[in-house]
């Protein structure tokens, strides 16, 4: 491999008892996982789901911003007494936690000197530095902290505002993949497949998930990797092993 | 309060390169989230996603089972290379990973002698001492070492199996929870809801979720606590707000 790769991680903290106590579905690490490895070429390390408990969250953003290149919180950005990411964060990197001017100025036009109470106040208050992450759908902006990015737990408003993270990151590499969708078992090729993860396993990550569709059982190989060559190699041979053992493949 | 309560946490950990990647929504933490506190009376204190990668399992399970009552995992105990939780748990408490003599005629007669393959034996490799978790699906056990328990990442086959894990959970207090849906801002509400949860803050833990439903904006007031008697006592300072505010409240 003589192309120089370059890899850039980042870790997910998901900040809610919702999701914890099973009330809610999660749907940003999905969307965060899809978006930074499509769009910047960054891949999830880890993601971890806390409470909102404040030495909780201050301990792990310290953890997590060390270990990871990014870190993405979602959720406790909000209005009310459960939202506690910004005074968190200010504690964890020892920041003053007060108004940020902007965002002060932006949540005042958007709801009106009249109707800008407390609660309203309350998302305008950062850690001392931040920088801006604009929500084009309801004002309240996330801020970076360092390498913290703060968004929302509301789906439909953190996707509404992640192309404003873009100018914040380092783009990465973008990881390929390519599934092929095999009629068969695991444990029909799963001596084989580990033959071939063996041979690439410098550059090609091969994952193994069983299917059912349509009241059929099979198995989806994916192969992923950064180089197009490395991922079509593996890809003819596990074409290979397919016409070996006469294992029909699924397009879709 | 004078009824004593028994507090049981656990921790989830998720070992799926295909959840990190973003090519696979997460299903199981919201089904054992529930599950454990509805059934078992056990609260999820934390939830972790981690690669498939032997030295990233052993250093969670160590730190997730000191921790935590009981760490589920999910994920990686199929027939293939990326199928690593055993081996990697095995390592973890320093036990030797071996053919557990019940998994393997498990699996020996759910496959005949002469279709139980490598791939299909390696489902039986277990810690030494682990106990057994039946499959009423597809056979092959998850299973519990020290109080560790490993699930499969396949959801259905995770839920058949779950009902098996009772017998070896202490159970804890349920936690009790109560929704009230406003339509209101959550800014219109945040000071005195502050004022509520600070006043309750030795029992109820009070969380505030915006919802768009119908076109309309509201706030989902989630009340939560393991004392009937307290969660009455919130609910109805809840709503007494309401009718001070004039606020609708929607029944679902």
């Amino acid at each position: 491999m003589k192309k120089k790769i370059k890899k850039v991680n980042a870790a997910i903290l998901i900040i809610g008892n919702e999701i914890l106590s099973g009330r809610t579905q999660d749907k940003n690490i999905i969307f965060l996982a899809n978006w930074l490895n499509s769009k910047c070429g960054i891949s999830i390390n880890e993601v971890r789901i806390i409470p909102d408990v404040e030495k909780v969250i201050v301990k792990n953003i310290l953890h997590l911003s060390k270990k990871s290149k990014y870190v993405f919180t979602t959720g406790g950005i909000g209005p009310t007494h459960d939202d506690i990411t910004a005074q968190s964060i200010s504690k964890a990197f020892k920041l003053k936690y007060e108004y940020h001017k902007e965002a002060y100025a932006i949540l005042e036009k958007y709801y009106g000197k009249k109707k800008f109470n407390d609660g309203r106040k309350k998302m305008a208050k950062m850690p001392r530095g931040a920088k801006l992450i604009y929500n084009p759908s309801s004002a309240a902006p996330g801020f970076i902290t360092k390498n913290v990015l703060s968004l929302p737990g509301v789906p439909s408003i953190l996707n509404s505002m992640i192309e404003n993270c873009k100018i914040y990151l380092t783009k990465g590499e973008k990881v390929l993949s390519k599934t092929l969708n095999l009629y068969t078992v695991e444990s029909n090729i799963s001596k084989k497949l580990g033959e071939i993860q063996k041979k690439y396993k410098k550059n090609v990550e091969i994952g193994s998930y069983p299917f059912f569709r349509l009241g059929k059982i099979g198995v989806a190989i994916v192969i992923r990797s950064v180089f197009l060559t490395e991922l079509k190699k593996v890809n003819n041979e596990l074409l290979e092993l397919a016409k070996i053992k006469k294992i029909k493949i699924l397009k879709i």
